[in-house]
Order: C-alpha cells, then sequence, then structure tokens
C-alpha cells in the first residue's frame, strides 16, 4: 500500500506531497451519480456497504489520489440514536426527531456501534479489503459539537440560536449531549479502525461558528477526549488522526495539543503561519479554496504551487487538501490538474531542497 | 456631545467603556417596524432622510447608546451606479444588473455623490443637527471587495463562486472594479463626514471569506487606500475611522497597520490575545456574539462581563458591540441588560485599576 499520506500525517519525508480531497467521491462526478441512480437514493446508497465501496473506489480511479475516505455521512450517529435522518432535495440532511426538550437529552444513548452502525463498519471492511494494495483508507466521524448543533437545530442552520441558546443558558444539557456524542464518537471510530481504517478524521464543521470561549469549552475537550481513547495501533500500524475545525484558524495552537498528529485548515489560514505557531508537533493538512476549482485549469495550477511554496520547500507533514468539500459544479478535469501539479512541485520541492543542502554542505566544508 | 466614544476610538481614557450595536436601528424595535410601515418599504425608508433619521434615532430614546450611524444599506454605492438595488422580502437585498462581462465593468463609474447619493448626505445633516447635544454619529460604507462581491453575484452568496472566479481568472477586472469601488467609498465617506459624521466605518462582510493571500491582494489594500484618503479633521474635530473585516481575525496585525483608528473584531477573537498582537496602536470594537442577545438576560450578562475581563481591567481603546449586526429576534429587553452592564462593569473595572495603581504606588513608595 503506498504510505505516503500516512508518513505525512506522522511527519515523516515523503518523495513528494501526498493530496486527497474532501469529499471527494460525490456529485461532480458522472460515475458517482450513475451509481446514486442505481441506489435510488443518497440514503440508500450510503447505507449499502456495496455502492458506498463503489463510489470511495471512483476518485482512485480517475486520479492519482494519495488516500480515499469512507462514503458516508456525517449524521450517521445521530441516526443510530433514533433522531431520523432524511434528506431534502437540494436542503441538506434534515433530523425528524430533533432534540427540544430535557426529556429528549434524557432519552439519548449511546448507539450500539455493531448493530446500528453495521453498515458503516462493512463498508469500511470491503474498502480494507479492495484497497489493501493502493492507498489508505481513512475513517471519519463528525465533532461533538457539529453533531449536537445538528441534533438540535434539526438540520443546517445560519446562525445556530437554537443550540446556543441551550449552550448558554443551559451549559449541564450540553455538556451531557457533547458527552455522550463523544462516547459515541470513540467507539463508532474504534470500530472503523477495527474494520481497516487506516487513518481517522474528527471533521468540526460548525466549530468556527462558536466564539474563541465556547469552542474552547464546548468543541476542543471533547475532540482531545475522543483522541485520547481512540485506538493507536492495529494490525502493527500506527493509526494517525486528523481533526479539522472548519474556521479555527484562530485556535492552532490550541488544536496542536490535543494529541491528534494532524490538523486540518481552512483558506483563510496562511500555511507557513502555522507551521511557525505549531512547530513541527502536527501535519497540517489543507488549504486550497474549493472554489478555485470551479475556475480554470491555469488557476489551479497556479494557487496549488502558491500553496506549495508558502509551506515551504522540502518541509515535511503536509498532506494537500482543499479547505472544505469540493463543490459539485467542479469541472472533474481540474481535479487532475490539482493532484498533477501537487506531486510534480512536491517533487521539485524536494530535489531543490536536496539541492540547497548538498550545496550547504559543500559551503560548509569550504568554510571550515 | 458625549465623547466617550469617540475617546475610546483614539485610545484615551474614558469614565466607562462605550457601547453601540451594529443594526441597533432595526427589525427587533417595534418602532422601527411602524416607521417602516409608514415609508410603505425598505428602500422608501431608507431613500427618505426625515423616515431614516426617524428610525436612526429610536434606539438612543431606549438605550443608553455612546452612539449612532447613520441608517442605511451597504449597497447605495452599486445602486448609485446603476446597478438596481431591489428587495426581495425574505432574501436580503438584490441586484437587478450585476457585472456580468467585461462591457459591464468598462460601463462602471464612480458616481456623483452630491446628486446620486444626496440622500444620505441629506440624512447624515438631519442626524447631525439632531445629535449634536447628545451622542456622536457614525457614517459608513461597504468595502471594495464586499460591494464588488455584491455587484457580481447580484446578491448574497454561499461561496462567491462568481466573484471569485473572476478575481482568479481575471484580476486586472477585478482589479478595474476595486479601483472604482475605492474612489466611489472616499468620495462617499468623505462627503457623510463634510455632512456631519463624526466617525465612519468601512464594512468588509465578506473579507473573511478571502484566501489569506486574497484578502492581502484584494480587500485589505483596497481599505488602505480608502482610509490614508479620508478627511482627518472637521470643524476642528479628528474624524476616526473603523475597519471591520468579519472573520478576518486573523489578519489583526495586518488591519492594525492600515492607517484607521480602531479595527472591529466578530465573537472568534478572544479580545485579550488580539490587544497583545496588535499592541495599543487601534482600538478594539467588539466582539459579543449576537445570538447571546436571544437567549437569556442573565446570559447577556455573564457573556458582556467575561468579554470585559478578558479585554482587561481599566485598559483603554475598546469600544463594545456585537461581532455582527443585532439579529431581528432579539427581544428589546435584553439589550438594555447589556448596555447597562457595559456601562456597570466597565465603571467598577476602571475603578479597581485606580485603586490598584494607588496600591501599587504606595508600594512603590515603600520599597524606595
Amino acid at each position: 500500500m503506498r504510505q505516503r499520506f500516512l508518513k505525512a500525517l506522522m511527519s515523516q519525508p515523503t518523495d513528494t506531497t501526498p493530496i486527497w480531497i474532501m469529499r471527494q467521491a460525490g456529485r461532480y462526478l458522472p460515475e458517482y451519480n450513475a451509481t446514486r441512480k442505481k441506489a435510488g437514493s443518497f440514503l440508500n446508497l450510503m447505507k449499502s456497504p456495496e455502492y458506498a465501496c463503489e463510489v470511495t473506489l471512483q476518485p482512485l480511479d480517475r486520479y492519482d489520489l494519495d488516500a480515499s475516505i469512507l462514503f458516508s455521512d456525517i449524521l450517521t450517529i445521530p441516526d443510530a440514536m433514533g433522531l431520523g435522518l432524511h434528506f431534502i432535495e437540494g436542503e441538506g440532511p434534515k433530523l425528524a426527531n430533533p432534540i427540544r426538550t430535557e426529556q429528549d437529552v434524557d432519552r439519548l444513548y449511546v448507539p450500539d456501534v455493531g448493530t446500528e452502525l453495521k453498515y458503516v463498519t462493512d463498508t469500511m471492511s470491503l474498502l480494507s479489503h479492495s484497497l489493501r494494495d493502493r492507498v489508505p483508507v481513512i475513517g471519519f466521524a463528525g465533532s461533538p459539537w457539529t453533531l449536537a448543533s445538528y441534533m438540535i437545530e434539526g438540520g443546517g442552520s445560519e446562525d445556530y440560536a437554537t443550540a446556543k441558546k441551550m449552550m448558554y443558558t443551559r451549559p449541564d444539557l450540553m455538556h451531557r449531549i457533547l458527552s455522550i456524542n463523544a462516547d459515541s464518537v470513540v467507539q463508532y471510530l474504534n470500530a472503523q479502525i477495527l474494520a481497516g481504517a487506516n487513518a481517522v478524521m474528527i471533521f468540526d464543521s460548525w466549530g468556527g461558528h462558536l466564539s474563541h470561549d465556547a469552542y474552547q469549552t464546548f468543541s476542543l475537550p471533547y475532540m482531545q477526549q475522543i483522541v485520547s481513547k481512540l485506538i493507536k495501533q492495529h494490525n502493527g500500524a500506527q493509526i494517525p488522526s486528523i481533526i479539522f475545525t472548519k474556521g479555527g484558524g484562530l485556535w492552532l495552537e490550541q488544536m496542536a495539543n490535543v494529541g491528534s498528529q494532524a490538523i486540518g485548515l481552512d483558506w483563510t489560514v496562511n500555511l507557513g503561519r502555522a507551521r511557525q505557531l505549531v512547530g513541527h508537533k502536527v501535519c497540517l493538512q489543507g488549504n486550497m479554496d474549493p472554489v478555485i476549482l470551479r475556475t480554470s485549469e491555469q488557476a489551479v495550477a497556479k494557487e496549488a504551487t502558491r500553496i506549495l511554496e508558502e509551506f515551504g520547500e522540502g518541509d515535511t507533514g503536509h498532506v494537500f487538501n482543499l479547505g472544505h468539500g469540493i463543490n459539485q459544479f467542479t469541472p472533474p478535469e481540474h481535479v487532475e490538474v490539482l493532484v498533477e501539479t501537487v506531486h510534480n512541485v512536491g517533487r521539485l520541492q524536494r530535489a531543490k531542497a536536496e539541492k540547497q543542502l548538498t550545496l550547504d554542505l559543500n559551503d560548509t566544508i569550504i568554510d571550515w
């Protein structure tokens, strides 16, 4: 199996910069849309291990990506808790039974991963088997705060007013939900690891909408709790983890201390400055604005190169990615340009750095 | 006229922390809704100096606020350029003739403020006259990038894909638009100052959606250009300016160097840390999450106190505000709790700091 992605996550040297793309299996690919049509609905697609495995592999057949990611939804856990995940065309995920009262909180429980989320571990087993000679597979879950905000709002939200109202007026209830979510995520991610995930990622999609104070109280500590309870080794291999708070650029130092091997960054962050702030404690994953993939091949190549140069030549511990999921209107050929640019520029940078190192060594010899 | 707000903007000592609220005249106030009904539409309300003046004054009659802000819309400039501002109920502002081709860019011009935006300066004159014994009045405009994104998208956007596509594929066209916008904003804000504005603010509402690199290229330099061309003194008084990039917490040091007296912050920023980063070069304005005003009186008081304590006791150069405009579903009585809390805690902090200073001085005397 190609090790480039896992090595980079663990801040070890690689031949070039690895790349994968958040939501790389998705609606921008015609073959995905064909499978979805066969499956009948997104929910059927996601809950059928065969279909989910099929779409996970599609982008790998098209592009020279360095990792795959389980095809699933962020709301599988609330769904397994009985909150009723469903999709309304063009509106994103909804929960039919959101948490509205203290009694609703009392009824919450950690779902039994072995039965209620078996379709996910079955998908992971299939993937792990299919991919064993190719690239690593990433397991994932939503962060406790992001799950809680969906569970309370019943879907996406502009301002998270209902979830934040609970947070500010009944912090005890919010902490109870977050605690159940954290326990659920631990069991869920560990089950994915046991089923073959080579790395796991926690998506804190809505953490960036919190105040810095609320983030340190209601989001970050629960991610830390999860990371501390994750299986660290499986079948003799280390299982690295990545945490990603969209809009969390102000909290990188705190994120770097959670215990994860890598942190995800969105495009508001300067990679070079991020590296200065966190040192070499963690690998950095990111961070191109997904919109750039919708512009032109030239702009994609230019911006990818700029990001790699910003990170620094020949430095270790960078996984290239977008700063958010790929958009459904992305022309698939632009993704190819991105993957090739990252690999080519990454290789050139390492060659240049090595030459520089040789020159520096020669200089040193002359000086002495 | 009460000077507390202007003194704080210029980082001078004040008796307590001044407070005003972004969008303080608005739909959460029943008296505003009554005037809007009389005016027939938002556009009539905004374009009628009498009505606009009336609603600007309403929150001052209810609350002990330290500043007023011109009641207007961020899109008056594109409207004056002929782009056709209109409102669709529940959808926010729209422009009927967005920029879609290079020819559209060629046709852009700096509007004649004296005729095409006369309703704004007339409102400002009325306000300045009405408020002269009360509190300062703030003039405002959108930032060149924020205006450009509206002008290209034709309204709000989730991802600014059309505007960003121009930015990444035709930066020359984008720079032309931004340059015209910057010239327009200079004339517009200077006309507001001549009509009586005691301070001005530039709202870069969408700057935080840019990559850090794009922000430094397409948003910040144009705000800097504007600030350098603003009238600095009028009728013997200094006219301070404030720049505010929503979501710009990562770029505070760069913002502090633009030449404005103050920078606005949203709630993701830790005020104490912001102060460390920018020193005492600028006043900081912000930064409570507006959602807190929708929770409970207790939570409002607690959170306002926390923010003031975070900023530091007795420190100068803080104007309290929300981190974004007040929401229409805010109970008006919560605003009263906020204003009172800020003034009371601010006074206590200064008294405490003074006592501490006396104690420190005594210590010093004993030590010597």
